[in-house]
């Protein structure tokens, strides 16, 4: 009586029956999660406390603006009706905002190499992936922090590729044993896409590193036409230096990707309470009216380029100064976000996922999941740095990034969310069983449909019980993920490019990685 | 320029000043989180689905009813108006339920022995605490799963006592080594009600061991009058064996403890796929009617006895049949139904919080963090089972209770939301920063205000560098939790009975715990 939470044990003969219906492969719109699903549950913020976001963040855009503008993007910025100031900081007049957000791209496609990784961007759809700038790699077996390289990289895109629920590439890492930046940015490229059909995200260092890249990308395409048609790389644009200055050199980046035609993601990253507002809210108006004047920037340079609205505020552990990315605030701030995206209508993009934790511990699993669910719920609709992200975003790690595919499963089932029809409410199935039935639901027919497309199994998560732990030799989480890692990185690279292009490329410039 | 996520250190001046701040206790008030925070900000499903969800429940009712109901059962729910079939179901006529609804109390409160621990159950008022019924200790240290005791339940009674963001007891485990139940019951309430001054749940296991319980209660309370005026225990009530069917013995538990004052959780614990149907949406439907019917029977016996609204439905892993408490479907399951107790406003509780991990490792982390925050943003009153909970509640772990401490501060920061108003949008702090101020906000007077008063900081969770945790020689999280442990567990217990009151217990029992 007091013991309800009794394990129910299944009849051998339904066991059967659901095994064999679970070896039969699913087809895609079936499965219990996928890229894209519609988020939108759960909703931080008010109507009216949306509007005075709206309003707070007009009225620091055109009375504070922002400073340090490069020329040419004075240039665009007054040529759309900005007003440059004798203090030289550009201030956005509202109907210059509020024409630009009428006008702005509202559905934007992000092209994986592959076509099914293609990304729906626009409502509530919600996909997960990585990013960052990690400078170390953790090493789980050995409990210690190493400097990150392109080898690296390249492995975490080679098991971003085969994750299922990681649904695209932004570089979470920087190569540290790639001096020379523009060799640094080249192999990000190559060691990306080499690794994934996925899309993926890139950060240019230098405008000057720009036509290279272009053209690496033109050969990977097979063609600029074809680079420009499936444009499968964005860049993650850090154009604002918070609070409320255009950061110049990332500028003029983004202004000859806009040339080239890539995607921009319009990265504010702000930190609450060092250089954004304390309050919740302030860190959001701030990061929202940055994204703002970044959408005017994008607009101003070319109507309707595709720019995702990527308000990134962070949180600070004001104890320290230091960044805290795994808080229930940080959680706070990027759901809070999201719901602004939709308010305007325009794609957006937040960080979720991160941990403080150095290893992947318990700590580790409850800060990613706590910001990561409440990201997708909120709809939105890129969530960066999902997976793999350690140390306030200075450490990437491997094991972490494999177990953060099941744990991001998970949330991606609770995004799907509750569907109520006349079958799933199930009044026939309960007077079946009830009145004359067998009095359980482990063999109804209903039962053996929705195993499948219904319910997440994880891929490395533990459901034994002990009694099974035990014999089992009492599996370790992550050593389990390490075998994981090596059976991915021993097997044939999915994604690598065929001969002649790899030829090509490694002619035109200088790969560190072996061929 | 891509190193979007520089961590931004605090001056030494600003950083002596928020030291300083933070000496200071805070007033109760302006504590970052606490008890009865409000969520409802995360709603699954939408109210014409609520609304289905309820006619489908009522339909289960009318047309199928429950069986087995004991003789005192059917005499007191046909004279309320249900009634009897000749297969000896008793079904319910809508307007008896809707009756119910409107009449039965919406506003309970669960008292603590100490008043500074009462919980108002209204509206969408969260409280976070322990409940089930594990069957082992999860030893860390030596990664094993042992029989736990008396002595394992009251240390876990006392670790909560000190925990600030759990907020009541139900007993979380059974006392495996006292064989005889009577003994069992009497020593579970001994052992919970001496470690902790919160609220207490238990669950009778007779009706022949109730009037001890409730004599070992007055003993407690100082006099039958004082315990009725402030029942600071209540009974976790298996009322029904999913589908459908009233558990006989546990009808008479309730009835008998309605009579002897004691607050109900009528507890319907369904396990989707197996005793309730695999549809989320089913699961709930018959865990509301359930719960509907165990309602009508309570106000039956008496109206606007307090009864908490304890729809529990678990889930299954259907490959297997068992039960997985750590799923994305679970925590759907608990926010649905957390959503039903809002329709009908009257006072709810589910479970959450649960993992399927054996040890308190990263997976432990992610399941405990989801369910628990979808929970409390769901506005769920009361959350069971919310720490400690391992292997699909078969086991209990004291270092995870500890740090699911921390991950609930953290989910309950997101429970209290986004403060929006005139000072947190933070206009003129951007103003006063960028235009002529210093540029960043890490000296403002409003950071150094909201340092304290907006952001929670964990206990045991690290957010030191890489560099600052090597050179604290890399503190493993578990091990820091067992030696919070040994710390709280060799301070004097808090909660302790005075002598005189302990002495007649223990001569009117067998206390098993030494004196």
């Amino acid at each position: 009586m007091n013991e309800h939470a009794k394990t129910v044990t299944a009849r051998s003969g339904g066991r059967a029956a659901r095994r064999a219906a679970r070896a039969a492969p699913l087809a895609d719109h079936l499965r219990p999660v996928r890229a894209g699903l519609q988020g939108g549950t759960y909703n931080p913020l008010t109507e009216p406390q949306m509007h005075r976001i709206h309003q707070a963040a007009l009225d620091v855009l055109e009375q504070i603006g922002l400073a340090d503008a490069p020329e040419s993007g004075i240039r665009h910025l007054t040529g759309a009706g900005a007003i440059l100031g004798d203090d030289r900081r550009i201030r956005f007049p509202r109907a210059l905002v509020e024409d630009t957000l009428a006008r702005a791209n509202r559905q934007i496609t992000l092209f994986g190499r592959d076509p099914a990784h293609d990304m729906e961007l626009s409502g509530t759809r919600v996909h997960y992936g990585t990013a960052g700038a990690a400078v170390h790699m953790v090493d789980v077996a050995g409990r210690r922090y190493r400097e990150c390289t392109v080898q690296d990289l390249h492995d975490a895109a080679r098991i971003c590729d085969v994750l299922d629920n990681i649904h695209f590439v932004q570089r979470p890492m920087v190569c540290r044993d790639i001096p020379d930046n523009r060799e640094m940015d080249l192999n990000t490229i190559y060691a990306c896409a080499s690794g994934t059909t996925k899309h993926i995200g890139v950060s240019f260092t230098e405008p000057a590193f720009v036509d290279d890249g272009l053209k690496m990308l033109h050969l990977i395409a097979g063609g600029e036409d074809k680079w420009r048609e499936r444009p499968f790389v964005s860049n993650s644009n850090c154009f604002v230096v918070p609070p409320m200055k255009f950061a110049t050199e990332a500028c003029i980046v983004m202004e000859k990707l806009i040339e080239g035609g890539m995607p921009i993601l319009l990265l504010s990253a702000g930190q609450a309470g060092a250089t954004a507002p304390a309050p919740i809210a302030g860190a959001i108006v701030q990061a929202v009216a940055e994204c703002l004047a970044g959408l005017v920037y994008v607009n101003a340079v070319k109507p309707n380029h595709p720019a995702i609205f990527g308000t990134w505020p962070f949180v600070s552990d004001l104890r320290t100064g230091a960044m805290s990315g795994g808080s229930g605030e940080q959680a706070l701030l990027t759901a809070g976000c999201a719901q602004m995206h939709r308010y305007y209508g325009i794609p957006g993009g937040a960080a979720a996922g991160i941990a403080d934790a150095k290893l992947p511990d318990m700590q580790a699993g409850w800060e990613q999941a706590i910001s990561n669910v409440m990201a997708g719920l909120s709809g939105l609709n890129m969530i960066y740095e999902a997976a793999g992200m350690h140390a306030s975003l200075l450490g990437f790690c491997h094991e972490s990034l494999i177990l953060g595919d099941d744990l991001i499963g998970q949330a991606l089932r609770c995004v799907r969310g509750i569907e109520v029809d006349e079958d799933s409410l199930s009044v026939e199935t309960i007077r079946a069983t009830c009145l004359g039935g067998p009095g359980h639901f482990l063999g109804s027919d209903q039962t053996l449909a929705r195993m499948q497309t219904d319910y997440i199994y994880p891929t490395l998560a533990d459901r034994t019980s002990p009694k099974e732990w035990d014999e089992k030799g009492k599996p370790d989480l992550i050593e389990r993920a390490t075998a994981r890692k090596e059976q991915i990185l021993g097997e044939r690279a999915r994604a690598r490019f065929d001969p002649e292009t790899d030829a090509a490329i490694r002619r035109a410039f200088r790969i560190h990685l072996p061929g």
